[in-house]
């Protein structure tokens, strides 16, 4: 039934956007504070900002490898092994929300998490916030961009969830033949995507991102076997019917964010996508249409940010020490 | 006696170096090739050497941190608590030896030590080589650089050993004043440079990396009280004279380097300036004295490597997946 309903809603979809596409091209980033986003690279990169001394943000969203861990569940404080999978934050802007379950709002409310998480960074706001005003060339950088406001959790986030706008992947070869190359993709990637269409994961997988503008119930038509046990937006909202619903991840350069779904079960793209055919939509796929569709998901690698790193300020005798193994 | 002893070995150094200074200038990379040389970065960079797919050479010889971890002693696989102080990797190729105990004759050689180390990445090599191996991209990197070498043990160890060639901190303020620009460094900067001098720290602390020219006890004249157990030298040569021999680390950076010394004990320079003055000369330093050798110290800041993150290529469904809670 819950299919039949897919089906209708997809198809619905198809006829009225006839020559339109489900997926739209990334812009480039358009850096209009260069200062705040420099300063929120070197938050994202600042390991000093977790108790030990030794994560940050970088750790589990490694921009060397698409920003993700490339873990089935990341390694926090302590090496303890995470509850879900690390999601990229590439082109996490594009997101409805952010966290698998949408708990937060936007890049400047998830960024305070994960500091003071116990299972993540394990570092107390307040000590975080004494670390970098201890160290002059925060403050300078802080006075530079927030002026009066000092250096407080409100400006720490606000600096990353700045630097992490800029984490977009722009030309991929999909987005160069959106824009028109008919070349830039070869004729079995143009067929992986007519079956991407057809079988509807556009229906959930669309957008800029391809991926991330509404939740939805994983095992929709068939229930996924997991040992995860998390609920999803259930957390959020508390309603039964928001069990096992996940906000839809970006399709966007995903031959890099394996392993996949939010236990990280499954390392093979190919078999993911049967995965989604069989619990979503339940279509029969054969084994090579559902290898089309993963050789046209791989035409969605952008560019990936050039980074250069950043050197960061020391600390000094006033500086809260790192406890790595207390 | 021993102080006495080295009194004598500095004075007559200063005798017959008058006008030549202890310190040489830093020169900058020359690349010669610029291929070895990006990959031996992707290497550095790469946490798919080792067991946990997390760890990479850049985890603890962070070169956002001046190519340390700033911690007393490094986090290995599990969480595993090192056995010694991470020495920098910047300027490493000025040393005369590698490690602290100098048991790895060169760069290359030591580079194939953390990646087996059940300590440190604990990824066995031929499982380290079979991941290479599956990656496309680096077999073509591979064979663009080493042609029919292939990927060996020898050849990751090359690479990475022509990234860490490039590491070199040129241009500190020092350097400039060694250059000619009487003005680089300001008087107490020259006052605390003249102090170094006619302390003989010098006589240990010498050469383009301000150390790395010998092995020397820790505590010559006065025992040097520590509760790490490591004892240096000894274990490479097991003589008795050897315990408590340590590689004389480079001065290059200093300012980044924290905490000091082989144990990671000490976080304060000026401390560690009157720790040297104490257990190896002996002779009476005020504070004032030590603060000005700490300041001039701080001129021994470089420009750091600017690294532009490599983006690493995906493993795929051949490639050996990480077991970070195995
Ligand atoms: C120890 C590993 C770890 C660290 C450190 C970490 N994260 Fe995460 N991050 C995760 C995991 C796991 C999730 C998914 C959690 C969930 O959805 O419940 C996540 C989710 C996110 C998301 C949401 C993406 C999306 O599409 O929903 C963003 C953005 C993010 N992290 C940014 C950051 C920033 C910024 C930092 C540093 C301040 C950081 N992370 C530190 C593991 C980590
Ligand atoms: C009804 C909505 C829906 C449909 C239809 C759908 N998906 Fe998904 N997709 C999701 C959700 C929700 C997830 C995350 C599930 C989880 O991790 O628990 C997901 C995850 C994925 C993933 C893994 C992404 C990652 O980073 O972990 C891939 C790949 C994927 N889908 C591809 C497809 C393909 C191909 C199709 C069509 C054959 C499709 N999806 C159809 C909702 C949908
Ligand atoms: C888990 C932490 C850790 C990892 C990972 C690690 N190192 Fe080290 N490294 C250390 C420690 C600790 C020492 C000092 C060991 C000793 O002297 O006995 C060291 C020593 C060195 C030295 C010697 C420097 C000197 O002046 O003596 C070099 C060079 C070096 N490492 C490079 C690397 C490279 C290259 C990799 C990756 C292949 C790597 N390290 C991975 C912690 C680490
Ligand atoms: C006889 C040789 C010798 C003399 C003289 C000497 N040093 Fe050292 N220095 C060493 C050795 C060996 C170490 C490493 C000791 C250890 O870590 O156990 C060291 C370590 C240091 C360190 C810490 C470096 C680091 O990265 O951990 C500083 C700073 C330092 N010396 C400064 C000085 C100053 C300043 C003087 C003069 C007042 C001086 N040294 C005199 C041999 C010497
Ligand atoms: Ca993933
Ligand atoms: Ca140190």
């Amino acid at each position: 039934m819950k299919m039949q309903t897919l089906a209708i809603v997809a198809a619905g979809l198809m006829a009225t956007t006839v020559q339109a596409e489900p997926i739209q091209i990334i812009e480039p980033a358009v850096i209009t504070e260069p200062e705040k986003v420099e300063l929120g690279k070197k938050l994202f990169f600042e390991p000093r900002l977790s108790k030990s001394g030794f994560l940050s943000c970088n750790s589990c969203h490694n921009l060397s490898l698409g920003g993700v861990d490339a873990l089935p569940t990341s390694i926090g404080h302590n090496w303890q092994e995470g509850p879900i999978n690390s999601p990229t934050v590439l082109n996490a802007k594009y997101m409805l929300a952010q966290f698998w379950d949408g708990r937060a709002a936007d890049l400047k409310e998830q960024a305070a998490g994960p500091i003071e998480n116990p299972k993540e960074m394990a570092l107390p706001h307040d000590v975080a916030l004494e670390v970098l005003r201890t160290i002059p060339a925060y403050q300078d950088e802080f006075a530079a961009v927030f002026g009066d406001q000092g250096i407080t959790m409100d400006t720490v986030t606000d600096a990353i969830a700045a630097f992490e706008e800029t984490l977009v992947t722009p030309n991929s070869r999909f987005d160069q033949y959106l824009a028109g190359d008919k070349n830039a993709i070869t004729e079995v990637e143009l067929e992986g995507y007519e079956l991407f269409k057809a079988n509807a994961c556009s229906a959930c997988h669309n957008g800029p991102a391809v991926g991330g503008t509404s939740f939805q119930k994983m095992g929709l038509v068939k229930e996924y076997i997991t040992d995860n046990p998390e609920l999803g937006r259930y957390n959020v909202t508390g309603k039964e019917s928001d069990k096992n619903v996940f906000k839809v991840p970006t399709l966007r350069n995903i031959e890099l964010t394996y392993p996949y779904f939010h236990d990280g079960s499954v390392w093979d793209l190919t078999e993911a996508v049967k995965v989604m055919q069989e619990v979503q939509l339940g279509l029969p796929l054969s084994d090579e249409e559902a290898e089309k569709i993963a050789i046209f998901l791989k035409t969605l690698t952008g560019d990936q940010p050039q980074i250069t790193l950043p050197i960061l300020p020391p600390s000094n005798p006033n500086t809260p020490r790192p406890a790595p193994f207390k």
